[in-house]
């Protein structure tokens, strides 16, 4: 399986991290080499790379740049850290970010006694192990999701928790992968998820390829198809859980929860341990990136409107745990109230 | 006030209509004229002109082109009658526009004693006379209406229920226009509505120029701001209101009446009585258009996603009674279930 990003080795303790350039799918596939800690911070920031998972792959890459950065420096922990602080306040919502970074702030930690160039080489390893179990624990997401997805099922599914939104296979999409491996007829309603259309731009490239029978809709439309009765489950990913399961995701999720709920169809977050936050207790303490008014007002290089109009613009929405059936991780389906027993 | 769409006269028998070009704004303000039928077939399919009142005086205008058409016809009712229903086959699903073409050959019916020509001149006049209805109808919504938008109060509206949906002032957006001028504090978030984007091209555009403010949201964040406290009140338009008051509007609408409801804020219609179809007992009865695939996949003339998606385009949703508050008509305020009355 080709990764999303992953870390290229020039020697032991010497690299560059390798993406896929998300800002450019589908008009052109390529890949974009970081080499510098600042380069990877305007990665994330730009959504050169995104997606929860993958973003937390690209801080840990971040951390070993920054290493081999300053593997001369006398306060190499001191001079690391800062760095990964500034490449943690690229993007405030997905947890994943914070959480791989003190992954590897917590390796150099445990290891201060060893030389710079040891600590770097620790931490490249770590990284690309943190890689590898990415893909491992998707797998697993989508095999337990798979269960909850009956025979010839429709799913609708928000924004990208894909391949590409992980180093590979997929949180939602995952489970939809998995399910699709065991039955062919399943259908997929993937909604345009404006301002960055990352449905319509992400997730049906990466379905077609994968010849999963796909439909793409607007935001406003999810509704119309469920009362229809062609909608059997929504299935999104998540950037951010509280301990009582209220769930930051990209904006549009929490109405489309809601919506799924007043038409008794069960809604599902999948989303690896790692995106679940024990500091926080509900979603009400969970930050909500505010971007760009560009990103509402401009589609393909051309304003939508008068540009004279008030944006406000949040990046993600928060479903309260009430309104999910269930959180798919890798350690099986949970309610929402009892995902907390992860950490106990 | 300049009219969105009027009958500009050549002579007694004889002009043309002339509209604001709605498919480019807001990158520029310009008028076409009509002047054949069949033109009025494709100015109201491909939305030229567009907003179920509007396009009702759009039909009523074809019906008097129709009749200059065929002024030397020996069946002048008979063709004229023909060319009607091809106008009326251009979309479906507002009932305005059957409702206005019917107006006109109801008037040709009763008058079918007279000559052609002076047939023709009375259609003029009584087109002319439902452009001047239509404003004073908006007028009227506007004023009931108001009553219900508390002070300083943020309105969520979706679509374009405008002066460029209607002749002049609107309906949805005649409320707002009609509170403002009692209260300057008052504020609006516009939906986008994809996939035409009528919100961010017509709504901003029209209500920026009122110096109304303004805040332009993608169609998944509603309920964001709902849950805030940012929302006070929801009303939009209709293009087709059951005897129920099940009513159909642009899609999105029902996702957001959904959301409304959810969030315990109130959520209204804003509608003359010409869109009530007395005909029709429930909204599963509404004829819904599906509309072209590229409204989907393209966005300033460029491609937002693979082109080789399947996409389903429904023009419409229904929302149920049931989450409506209000149905505000020139006739007052009703509920949902006490709209018939205004047949009895």
């Amino acid at each position: 399986m080709e990764k999303t990003i992953a870390w290229i080795e020039k020697d032991k303790c010497n690299g560059f991290s390798r993406m896929i350039d998300q800002t450019v799918i589908p008009y052109e596939y390529k890949k974009i080499d970081i080499k510098t800690s600042s380069e990877m911070y305007d990665a994330i920031k730009t959504m050169v790379v995104r997606g929860a998972p993958a973003i937390g792959i690209a801080g840990a890459h971040g951390v070993v740049l920054s290493a081999i950065e300053n593997i001369q420096s006398d306060d190499f922990f001191g001079d690391v850290k800062k760095q990964a602080d500034f490449i943690n306040s690229s993007r405030p919502t997905a947890v994943n970010l914070a959480w791989a970074i003190k992954r590897q702030l917590d390796l150099m930690e445990k290891n201060k006694h060893l030389s710079n160039r040891e600590i770097t080489e620790l931490l490249i390893k770590n990284a690309v192990k943190m890689e590898d179990e990415d893909i491992e624990i998707n797998k697993k997401i989508g095999e337990f999701g798979s269960a909850i997805v009956p025979k010839g099922a429709t799913i609708l599914t928000h924004c990208n928790a894909g391949a590409l939104a992980t180093v590979g296979w997929g949180t939602a999409l995952g489970v939809v992968r998995s399910a699709y491996m065991k039955d062919k007829t399943i259908k997929v309603f993937a909604d345009e998820t404006r301002p960055r259309q990352q449905g319509a731009r992400l997730t049906t490239y990466e379905l077609i390829r994968d010849n999963i029978d796909t439909t793409l809709i607007t935001d406003g439309m999810g509704a119309y198809f469920m009362k229809k009765g062609m909608v059997d489950v929504v299935i999104t990913g998540a950037d951010r859980i509280a301990l009582n399961g209220d769930s930051a995701n990209k904006i549009g999720t929490y109405m489309l929860a809601i919506a799924a709920n007043y038409h008794n169809i069960p809604f599902y977050i999948a989303a690896p341990k790692s995106t679940i936050d024990p500091k926080i207790k509900s979603g009400d303490e969970i930050v909500i990136e505010l971007r760009d008014k560009s990103e509402v007002t401009i589609i393909n290089d051309k304003p939508i409107c008068d540009e004279r109009v008030n944006i406000v613009n949040p990046g993600f929405d928060v479903t309260p745990g009430s309104l999910i059936k269930g959180i798919i991780t890798e350690y099986g389906i949970f309610k929402p109230d009892e995902i907390y027993k992860l950490f106990e």
